[in-house]
């Protein structure tokens, strides 16, 4: 049988994934006392079962830990597996010792999980210098894509969408949803007059004054270039945009100015627990487990 | 050559320490993302030096991927060796699954550390149904006793002393420091009426009204027992007693309830960083390394 863990915060996305699943959840108990020790209790049997555990990597130090007492608890009661289902995946941002002395932490942390946990799913990582998950984790480790979840509710919830893309680097990604919802897009364009003086043009807004704009980026952490964006757009007469991101991470006050910035409204995919969640991506998550 | 790094909050440890080892002090960058991701760069080469980490660990799970990038990147740059001065030793108070389904966090903490680090030593880590640290660890691990400090301190600072035991299982502890100080001790006895009626007396106090009463523990978290201890003192006619801890775990708020209580002070080892820390431990670390 397989059983279905989640860490505090993926309550509804477990109780999704476990019903696609057909399989059972079981029940953890997570706690940290005062002195910043973490405590973990399984409260159902694991003996021969194929356990699977849904535990976002976003802010690693705090749950690293708590999900190391896990895997090791699980592996002793008697689990046949244990498979790690984080729909943010941490620590892939160090690549590559950039300055003499710093710690390569991807590849670090990848190889900590790697030697805890027997495979991964994850969605959208940021694969920059390490162009697979393979190069780095020693374990079946997959990377799922958000377009499908994005483009299904675009397609449910926005009447004639346009689909924008922040830069030229995005166009792949913002197409690939564009054509699963079956919407137009348009990806911003710099034009370098010189070193300081660079101007952003919207191609064909013209044709799109009557859409409703959907930007769409992966990672949502300052919001800084969304918010540039969201002033190209507003000059160029557009509406005010809907904007996604597939993951909430959110820096302290961004979600704040994100919002105050001339917005229709914020939506993310629920791989980071966040009050902007709103596309379910345990569709996506199902298909391959 | 040995290089002595140190994690953030024991600068001044460190200093002493390097001073009476006569060894270089390394340098290392230790910053947090907003994110809750951590960022470790050395700044000195370690390249077939000998390496001692200085890194309490209190907070275990704030702590643990830092230390675990650090040994990592230090290993890589040609470390001949990391060895971890932990002057306090989280997770050791989960030494037994008490209820079905616990992690014995102590073990698997334990077993992360010995994979990473070559020898460990730490002051009066909490031992008890683990006799020894060997028990768990599979590197040197050593545990050192903060008598001999506490005992130094209460010479040089304090004129007429008598060593206070909160109860009859700090006896052992209470008449080393007291020997160590050539100084009297007395413990608080309980005497059951009853259930319920429990009546505690201070032995010999008409011997010790002149005295300097100074309470002595080991970990002060809640301060409970030391402030309960300081109401029986008081009720005797004992003057304001200094409080001695060795490790200052302090729960939140414990810190000032214990100086509001009547104290006449409160002093602290310098094993967790903190305002009460008075007492060096340096000399105790230097002798065994």
């Amino acid at each position: 049988m397989t059983l279905l863990f989640t860490f505090p915060g993926y309550e509804e996305l477990a109780k999704n994934l476990a019903g696609k699943l057909k399989c059972t959840q079981g029940d953890v108990t997570i706690r940290h006392f005062p002195d910043g020790e973490s405590f973990v209790k399984l409260n159902t049997d694991v003996k021969n079962h194929e356990v699977i555990l849904l535990c976002g990597l976003d802010h690693p130090d705090k749950k690293a830990m708590a999900l190391l007492f896990f895997t090791k608890v699980a592996k002793e009661l008697g689990a046949k597996s244990v498979g790690l289902v984080a729909p943010y995946l941490g620590y892939m941002r160090q690549d590559k010792r950039f300055h003499g002395g710093e710690a390569i932490t991807s590849t670090i942390f990848a190889a900590f999980l790697s030697q805890h946990i027997d495979w991964l799913i994850t969605i959208d990582p940021h694969l920059h210098r390490h162009k697979t998950l393979d190069e780095i984790y020693k374990i079946p480790a997959k990377a799922l894509h958000a377009a499908h979840s994005i483009a299904t509710w675009v397609n449910k919830n926005i009447d004639h969408p346009v689909l924008i893309g922040p830069d030229e680097e995005s166009e792949q990604w913002v197409s690939d949803v564009a054509q699963q919802a079956n919407a137009p897009f348009i990806v911003l364009k710099k034009i370098r007059h010189g070193d300081q003086d660079v101007e952003v043009s919207v191609p064909d807004v013209e044709l799109y004054k009557d859409h409703t704009p959907v930007l769409i980026d992966d990672i949502i952490s300052t919001a800084r270039t969304m918010i540039e964006t969201i002033t190209h757009l507003k000059k160029s007469g557009m509406k005010p945009p809907i904007c996604i991101g597939v993951h909430a991470v959110f820096a302290k006050g961004a979600y704040e100015a994100l919002l105050e910035s001339g917005v229709e409204s914020v939506v993310t995919c629920n791989t980071i627990p966040h009050a902007s969640n709103a596309i379910d991506t345990s569709d996506i998550i199902a298909q391959v487990i």
